[in-house]
Protein backbone atom coordinates (compact mmCIF):
# COMPACT_ATOMS: atom_id res chain seq x y z
CA UNK A 1 0.00 0.00 0.00
CA UNK A 2 1.54 3.23 -1.14
CA UNK A 3 2.31 5.92 1.98
CA UNK A 4 -0.16 8.29 2.19
CA UNK A 5 1.52 12.06 2.65
CA UNK A 6 -0.60 14.83 4.17
CA UNK A 7 0.94 17.64 1.78
CA UNK A 8 -0.13 20.36 4.30
CA UNK A 9 1.56 18.91 7.12
CA UNK A 10 4.31 18.58 4.97
CA UNK A 11 4.66 21.87 3.84
CA UNK A 12 4.29 22.86 7.20
CA UNK A 13 7.44 20.68 8.22
CA UNK A 14 9.19 22.87 6.10
CA UNK A 15 7.71 26.02 6.97
CA UNK A 16 9.02 25.44 10.57
CA UNK A 17 12.47 24.60 9.45
CA UNK A 18 12.70 27.73 7.74
CA UNK A 19 11.61 29.46 11.00
CA UNK A 20 13.95 27.80 12.50
CA UNK A 21 17.08 28.98 10.75
CA UNK A 22 14.75 32.58 10.84
CA UNK A 23 14.94 32.57 14.36
CA UNK A 24 18.74 31.34 15.06
CA UNK A 25 20.33 33.46 12.24
CA UNK A 26 17.66 35.06 9.71
CA UNK A 27 17.46 34.38 6.65
CA UNK A 28 20.06 36.35 4.51
CA UNK A 29 21.71 34.40 2.26
CA UNK A 30 19.82 30.97 2.90
CA UNK A 31 19.16 28.80 0.25
CA UNK A 32 16.31 26.28 -0.34
CA UNK A 33 18.91 23.80 -0.13
CA UNK A 34 20.22 25.26 3.66
CA UNK A 35 15.88 24.83 4.33
CA UNK A 36 15.93 21.17 3.02
CA UNK A 37 18.57 20.41 5.19
CA UNK A 38 16.93 21.74 8.15
CA UNK A 39 14.17 19.93 7.48
CA UNK A 40 15.87 17.14 6.70
CA UNK A 41 14.24 16.35 3.25
CA UNK A 42 16.27 16.33 -0.20
CA UNK A 43 16.18 19.61 -1.84
CA UNK A 44 14.17 18.10 -4.97
CA UNK A 45 11.82 17.12 -2.27
CA UNK A 46 11.60 20.28 -0.70
CA UNK A 47 11.34 21.84 -4.26
CA UNK A 48 8.06 19.48 -4.85
CA UNK A 49 6.19 22.07 -2.35
CA UNK A 50 8.18 25.38 -2.99
CA UNK A 51 9.87 26.02 -6.29
CA UNK A 52 11.82 29.64 -4.68
CA UNK A 53 12.79 31.09 -1.40
CA UNK A 54 9.71 33.60 -1.97
CA UNK A 55 7.01 30.94 -2.09
CA UNK A 56 8.11 29.32 0.90
CA UNK A 57 8.74 32.44 2.91
CA UNK A 58 5.19 33.83 1.78
CA UNK A 59 3.53 30.47 2.84
CA UNK A 60 5.47 30.85 5.82
CA UNK A 61 4.18 34.73 6.65
CA UNK A 62 0.97 33.23 5.98
CA UNK A 63 1.28 30.50 8.86
CA UNK A 64 2.44 33.08 11.33
CA UNK A 65 -0.28 35.13 10.71
CA UNK A 66 -2.68 32.14 10.94
CA UNK A 67 -1.00 31.09 14.59
CA UNK A 68 -0.67 34.95 15.93
CA UNK A 69 -4.67 35.42 14.64
CA UNK A 70 -5.30 32.14 17.30
CA UNK A 71 -3.30 33.13 19.70
CA UNK A 72 -4.71 36.61 19.79
CA UNK A 73 -8.44 34.73 19.63
CA UNK A 74 -7.64 32.68 22.47
CA UNK A 75 -6.59 35.87 24.60
CA UNK A 76 -9.82 37.70 23.24
CA UNK A 77 -11.71 33.95 24.34
CA UNK A 78 -10.04 34.14 27.42
CA UNK A 79 -10.95 37.65 28.24
CA UNK A 80 -14.52 37.15 27.46
CA UNK A 81 -14.65 34.37 30.06
CA UNK A 82 -17.49 31.99 29.98
CA UNK A 83 -21.24 33.34 31.50
CA UNK A 84 -22.68 31.63 33.75
CA UNK A 85 -25.19 29.64 31.58
CA UNK A 86 -22.19 28.88 29.74
CA UNK A 87 -22.64 31.10 27.30
CA UNK A 88 -19.48 33.01 26.73
CA UNK A 89 -19.92 36.89 27.37
CA UNK A 90 -18.98 39.29 24.55
CA UNK A 91 -15.77 41.05 25.60
CA UNK A 92 -15.55 44.61 25.71
CA UNK A 93 -14.01 46.45 22.07
CA UNK A 94 -11.55 48.26 24.34
CA UNK A 95 -10.33 44.73 25.44
CA UNK A 96 -10.30 43.50 22.12
CA UNK A 97 -8.46 46.18 20.64
CA UNK A 98 -5.81 46.02 23.06
CA UNK A 99 -5.39 42.69 22.69
CA UNK A 100 -5.20 42.68 18.84
CA UNK A 101 -2.64 45.21 19.56
CA UNK A 102 -0.52 43.38 22.37
CA UNK A 103 -0.60 40.00 20.37
CA UNK A 104 1.26 42.21 17.54
CA UNK A 105 4.11 42.78 20.05
CA UNK A 106 7.47 40.02 19.96
CA UNK A 107 6.51 39.31 23.96
CA UNK A 108 6.71 35.88 24.18
CA UNK A 109 8.78 33.16 22.38
CA UNK A 110 5.80 32.48 20.09
CA UNK A 111 5.28 35.88 18.90
CA UNK A 112 9.18 36.26 18.66
CA UNK A 113 9.44 33.36 16.54
CA UNK A 114 6.30 35.28 14.64
CA UNK A 115 7.74 38.61 14.81
CA UNK A 116 11.78 36.94 13.34
CA UNK A 117 9.42 35.34 10.09
CA UNK A 118 7.89 39.22 10.02
CA UNK A 119 11.36 40.55 9.62
CA UNK A 120 12.72 37.95 6.93
CA UNK A 121 9.38 38.75 4.97
CA UNK A 122 9.64 42.76 5.10
CA UNK A 123 13.86 42.40 4.17
CA UNK A 124 12.49 40.74 0.89
CA UNK A 125 9.03 42.31 0.34
CA UNK A 126 10.73 45.80 0.19
CA UNK A 127 12.14 44.53 -3.46
CA UNK A 128 9.30 42.62 -4.30
CA UNK A 129 5.52 43.54 -5.37
CA UNK A 130 4.28 39.64 -5.28
CA UNK A 131 5.68 39.63 -1.62
CA UNK A 132 4.04 43.24 -0.65
CA UNK A 133 0.39 41.44 -1.36
CA UNK A 134 0.44 40.27 1.91
CA UNK A 135 0.51 43.24 3.88
CA UNK A 136 -1.35 45.44 1.49
CA UNK A 137 -4.05 43.40 2.04
CA UNK A 138 -3.47 42.38 5.16
CA UNK A 139 -2.77 45.81 6.89
CA UNK A 140 -6.14 47.48 5.54
CA UNK A 141 -8.24 45.69 6.67
CA UNK A 142 -6.64 44.80 10.28
CA UNK A 143 -7.14 49.01 10.26
CA UNK A 144 -10.36 48.76 9.26
CA UNK A 145 -11.37 46.09 11.81
CA UNK A 146 -9.62 48.43 15.00
CA UNK A 147 -11.77 51.33 13.63
CA UNK A 148 -14.84 49.24 13.57
CA UNK A 149 -13.63 48.32 17.61
CA UNK A 150 -12.75 52.20 17.89
CA UNK A 151 -16.57 53.31 16.79
CA UNK A 152 -17.67 50.88 19.40
CA UNK A 153 -15.81 52.31 22.13
CA UNK A 154 -16.58 56.04 20.21
CA UNK A 155 -20.39 55.53 20.23
CA UNK A 156 -20.56 54.06 24.12
CA UNK A 157 -19.06 57.87 24.84
CA UNK A 158 -15.56 55.93 26.08
CA UNK A 159 -13.58 58.52 23.78
CA UNK A 160 -11.96 61.05 25.44
CA UNK A 161 -10.96 63.79 22.75
CA UNK A 162 -13.40 64.16 19.34
CA UNK A 163 -13.22 61.58 16.63
CA UNK A 164 -14.94 62.72 13.26
CA UNK A 165 -15.41 59.59 10.91
CA UNK A 166 -12.08 59.03 9.27
CA UNK A 167 -10.59 60.00 12.34
CA UNK A 168 -11.04 56.40 13.70
CA UNK A 169 -9.69 55.23 10.91
CA UNK A 170 -6.35 57.05 10.81
CA UNK A 171 -6.00 56.52 14.91
CA UNK A 172 -6.34 52.22 14.05
CA UNK A 173 -3.74 53.17 11.11
CA UNK A 174 -1.76 54.75 13.60
CA UNK A 175 -2.32 52.56 16.23
CA UNK A 176 -1.22 49.47 14.07
CA UNK A 177 2.02 51.43 13.35
CA UNK A 178 2.53 52.44 17.03
CA UNK A 179 2.81 48.59 17.74
CA UNK A 180 4.70 48.28 14.34
CA UNK A 181 7.58 50.27 15.30
CA UNK A 182 7.78 49.28 19.19
CA UNK A 183 7.95 45.88 17.83
CA UNK A 184 10.72 46.39 16.04
CA UNK A 185 12.36 48.32 19.07
CA UNK A 186 11.98 45.31 21.32
CA UNK A 187 13.69 43.20 18.41
CA UNK A 188 16.76 45.57 18.49
CA UNK A 189 16.81 45.51 22.53
CA UNK A 190 16.37 49.19 22.61
CA UNK A 191 13.77 48.51 24.75
CA UNK A 192 12.04 45.07 26.56
CA UNK A 193 8.47 44.17 25.77
CA UNK A 194 6.94 44.95 29.41
CA UNK A 195 8.34 48.53 28.57
CA UNK A 196 6.54 48.60 24.70
CA UNK A 197 3.67 47.05 26.33
CA UNK A 198 3.50 49.74 29.34
CA UNK A 199 4.00 52.60 26.37
CA UNK A 200 0.99 50.77 24.20
CA UNK A 201 -1.15 50.94 27.78
CA UNK A 202 -0.68 54.16 28.05
CA UNK A 203 -1.14 54.95 24.94
CA UNK A 204 -4.70 53.33 25.08
CA UNK A 205 -5.29 55.04 28.69
CA UNK A 206 -4.52 58.35 27.41
CA UNK A 207 -7.42 57.55 24.60
CA UNK A 208 -10.43 56.28 26.83
CA UNK A 209 -12.55 58.61 28.64
CA UNK A 210 -11.70 57.32 32.02
CA UNK A 211 -8.07 57.41 31.34
CA UNK A 212 -6.04 60.11 32.93
CA UNK B 1 55.26 61.04 -5.69
CA UNK B 2 52.92 58.60 -3.95
CA UNK B 3 49.39 59.31 -4.90
CA UNK B 4 47.85 60.34 -2.05
CA UNK B 5 44.04 58.51 -1.05
CA UNK B 6 41.78 59.56 0.52
CA UNK B 7 40.75 57.06 3.11
CA UNK B 8 37.49 58.38 4.27
CA UNK B 9 36.58 59.37 0.71
CA UNK B 10 36.95 55.76 -0.49
CA UNK B 11 35.27 54.31 2.26
CA UNK B 12 32.32 56.82 1.36
CA UNK B 13 32.62 55.61 -2.11
CA UNK B 14 32.23 51.95 -1.00
CA UNK B 15 29.32 52.79 1.51
CA UNK B 16 27.77 54.12 -1.72
CA UNK B 17 28.23 51.22 -3.68
CA UNK B 18 26.67 48.99 -1.16
CA UNK B 19 23.39 51.44 -0.74
CA UNK B 20 22.66 51.24 -4.70
CA UNK B 21 23.04 47.43 -3.92
CA UNK B 22 20.58 47.76 -1.19
CA UNK B 23 18.20 49.87 -2.71
CA UNK B 24 17.93 48.09 -6.47
CA UNK B 25 17.64 44.46 -4.98
CA UNK B 26 18.67 44.48 -0.98
CA UNK B 27 21.39 42.47 0.70
CA UNK B 28 19.91 39.25 1.44
CA UNK B 29 22.90 37.11 0.20
CA UNK B 30 25.21 39.71 -0.90
CA UNK B 31 28.91 39.20 -0.56
CA UNK B 32 31.75 41.31 -0.28
CA UNK B 33 32.92 40.51 -3.47
CA UNK B 34 29.35 41.69 -4.79
CA UNK B 35 30.26 45.30 -3.05
CA UNK B 36 33.93 45.30 -4.64
CA UNK B 37 32.05 44.56 -8.21
CA UNK B 38 29.61 47.19 -7.89
CA UNK B 39 32.46 49.68 -6.04
CA UNK B 40 34.53 48.55 -8.93
CA UNK B 41 37.66 47.72 -7.04
CA UNK B 42 39.26 44.36 -6.25
CA UNK B 43 37.51 42.09 -2.76
CA UNK B 44 41.29 42.69 -1.43
CA UNK B 45 41.20 46.56 -1.26
CA UNK B 46 37.59 46.22 -0.60
CA UNK B 47 38.91 44.24 2.47
CA UNK B 48 41.12 46.90 3.55
CA UNK B 49 38.44 48.86 4.46
CA UNK B 50 35.77 46.77 5.49
CA UNK B 51 36.33 43.20 6.88
CA UNK B 52 33.42 41.89 7.31
CA UNK B 53 29.40 42.90 5.66
CA UNK B 54 28.63 43.99 9.31
CA UNK B 55 31.61 45.90 9.53
CA UNK B 56 30.34 47.48 5.92
CA UNK B 57 26.52 47.99 7.05
CA UNK B 58 27.13 49.38 10.28
CA UNK B 59 29.65 52.29 8.56
CA UNK B 60 26.38 52.03 5.70
CA UNK B 61 23.90 53.12 8.31
CA UNK B 62 25.92 55.76 10.25
CA UNK B 63 26.44 57.58 7.24
CA UNK B 64 22.88 57.03 6.47
CA UNK B 65 21.82 58.83 9.92
CA UNK B 66 24.54 61.16 9.29
CA UNK B 67 22.74 62.42 6.13
CA UNK B 68 19.27 62.09 7.57
CA UNK B 69 20.63 64.10 10.15
CA UNK B 70 22.29 66.94 8.07
CA UNK B 71 18.90 66.98 5.62
CA UNK B 72 16.83 67.32 8.84
CA UNK B 73 18.81 70.35 10.18
CA UNK B 74 18.61 72.13 6.47
CA UNK B 75 14.85 71.60 7.28
CA UNK B 76 15.13 73.50 10.22
CA UNK B 77 17.15 75.85 9.18
CA UNK B 78 14.40 76.58 6.61
CA UNK B 79 11.88 76.88 8.62
CA UNK B 80 13.79 79.53 11.15
CA UNK B 81 14.59 81.52 7.87
CA UNK B 82 16.67 84.25 8.53
CA UNK B 83 15.55 87.74 10.66
CA UNK B 84 15.61 90.87 9.66
CA UNK B 85 19.11 91.64 10.74
CA UNK B 86 20.72 88.93 9.60
CA UNK B 87 20.47 86.49 12.15
CA UNK B 88 18.27 83.05 12.03
CA UNK B 89 15.47 82.81 14.24
CA UNK B 90 15.19 80.38 16.34
CA UNK B 91 12.02 77.65 15.06
CA UNK B 92 9.30 76.94 17.10
CA UNK B 93 9.80 73.69 19.21
CA UNK B 94 6.42 72.21 17.40
CA UNK B 95 8.06 72.67 14.11
CA UNK B 96 11.10 71.01 14.85
CA UNK B 97 9.54 68.22 15.88
CA UNK B 98 7.51 67.72 13.08
CA UNK B 99 10.49 68.05 10.85
CA UNK B 100 12.56 65.26 12.81
CA UNK B 101 9.94 62.97 13.15
CA UNK B 102 8.72 63.91 9.39
CA UNK B 103 12.47 63.49 8.64
CA UNK B 104 12.35 59.76 9.23
CA UNK B 105 9.29 58.88 6.48
CA UNK B 106 10.95 57.54 3.25
CA UNK B 107 9.34 60.52 0.91
CA UNK B 108 11.78 61.15 -1.47
CA UNK B 109 14.83 59.32 -2.91
CA UNK B 110 16.94 60.39 -0.38
CA UNK B 111 15.47 59.60 1.99
CA UNK B 112 13.85 55.74 0.59
CA UNK B 113 17.84 55.24 -0.03
CA UNK B 114 18.36 55.47 3.66
CA UNK B 115 15.06 53.59 5.19
CA UNK B 116 16.54 51.00 2.38
CA UNK B 117 19.96 50.73 3.74
CA UNK B 118 17.73 51.07 7.49
CA UNK B 119 16.49 47.40 6.27
CA UNK B 120 19.22 45.78 5.29
CA UNK B 121 20.48 47.29 9.43
CA UNK B 122 17.57 46.10 10.80
CA UNK B 123 17.84 42.78 9.38
CA UNK B 124 21.44 41.61 10.84
CA UNK B 125 21.03 43.96 14.08
CA UNK B 126 18.24 41.83 15.07
CA UNK B 127 20.51 38.84 15.43
CA UNK B 128 23.58 40.64 16.31
CA UNK B 129 24.08 42.59 19.48
CA UNK B 130 27.23 44.36 18.28
CA UNK B 131 24.81 45.98 15.39
CA UNK B 132 21.97 46.52 17.99
CA UNK B 133 24.24 49.27 19.64
CA UNK B 134 23.90 51.24 17.34
CA UNK B 135 20.41 51.64 17.52
CA UNK B 136 20.26 51.10 21.69
CA UNK B 137 22.48 54.29 21.80
CA UNK B 138 20.82 56.13 19.02
CA UNK B 139 17.04 55.70 19.87
CA UNK B 140 16.72 57.02 23.69
CA UNK B 141 19.03 60.09 22.35
CA UNK B 142 16.70 60.77 19.32
CA UNK B 143 13.69 60.19 22.69
CA UNK B 144 15.52 62.56 24.78
CA UNK B 145 15.36 65.42 22.35
CA UNK B 146 12.03 64.64 20.81
CA UNK B 147 11.01 64.81 24.88
CA UNK B 148 12.78 67.81 25.35
CA UNK B 149 10.89 69.53 22.34
CA UNK B 150 7.66 68.56 23.55
CA UNK B 151 8.82 70.14 27.22
CA UNK B 152 9.17 73.30 25.38
CA UNK B 153 5.90 73.05 23.86
CA UNK B 154 4.29 71.89 27.37
CA UNK B 155 5.49 74.88 29.01
CA UNK B 156 4.61 77.08 26.44
CA UNK B 157 1.17 75.43 27.45
CA UNK B 158 0.77 74.01 23.94
CA UNK B 159 0.29 70.41 24.40
CA UNK B 160 -3.30 70.08 25.04
CA UNK B 161 -4.00 66.77 27.15
CA UNK B 162 -2.24 66.68 30.92
CA UNK B 163 1.06 64.99 30.73
CA UNK B 164 3.21 64.18 33.56
CA UNK B 165 7.04 64.27 33.33
CA UNK B 166 7.90 60.63 32.50
CA UNK B 167 4.53 60.79 30.15
CA UNK B 168 6.38 63.13 27.93
CA UNK B 169 9.32 60.65 27.70
CA UNK B 170 7.25 58.05 27.22
CA UNK B 171 5.27 60.14 24.03
CA UNK B 172 8.39 60.88 22.30
CA UNK B 173 8.59 57.03 22.10
CA UNK B 174 5.46 56.55 20.98
CA UNK B 175 6.04 59.32 18.44
CA UNK B 176 9.57 57.26 17.12
CA UNK B 177 7.77 54.24 17.20
CA UNK B 178 4.81 55.95 15.30
CA UNK B 179 7.28 57.48 12.19
CA UNK B 180 9.06 53.85 12.08
CA UNK B 181 5.46 51.77 11.62
CA UNK B 182 4.79 54.27 9.04
CA UNK B 183 7.98 54.28 7.17
CA UNK B 184 7.55 50.34 6.91
CA UNK B 185 3.87 50.31 5.35
CA UNK B 186 5.09 53.14 3.48
CA UNK B 187 8.17 50.65 2.20
CA UNK B 188 5.60 47.90 1.69
CA UNK B 189 2.79 49.73 -0.30
CA UNK B 190 0.30 49.64 2.36
CA UNK B 191 0.49 53.88 1.52
CA UNK B 192 2.13 56.05 -0.09
CA UNK B 193 4.37 58.70 1.76
CA UNK B 194 1.60 61.34 1.35
CA UNK B 195 -0.27 59.58 3.35
CA UNK B 196 1.67 58.46 5.92
CA UNK B 197 2.84 62.09 6.34
CA UNK B 198 -0.90 63.42 6.67
CA UNK B 199 -1.52 60.40 9.64
CA UNK B 200 1.89 61.72 11.29
CA UNK B 201 0.38 65.67 10.86
CA UNK B 202 -2.85 64.62 11.67
CA UNK B 203 -1.74 63.13 14.90
CA UNK B 204 0.13 66.26 16.39
CA UNK B 205 -2.43 68.24 15.24
CA UNK B 206 -4.32 66.63 17.70
CA UNK B 207 -1.89 67.05 20.63
CA UNK B 208 -1.48 70.86 20.35
CA UNK B 209 -3.94 73.22 21.89
CA UNK B 210 -5.06 75.06 18.72
CA UNK B 211 -5.35 71.69 16.92
CA UNK B 212 -8.58 69.91 16.91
Amino acid sequence: MPKKVDHEARRQEIADALWRIAVARGLDGVSLRDVAAEADISLGRLQHYFRTKDEMLLFAMRSVSARADKRIRERIAAIAGVGAEGVAAVPPPRAVLREVLAGMLPLDERSTVGALVGVAYFTRAVHDERLQEEARQGIPALAAFLADLLRQVHDGGGLRAPYAEGDLRDEAMRLISLADGLSTYILLGVHSGEEALRLLDAQLERMWTDGR
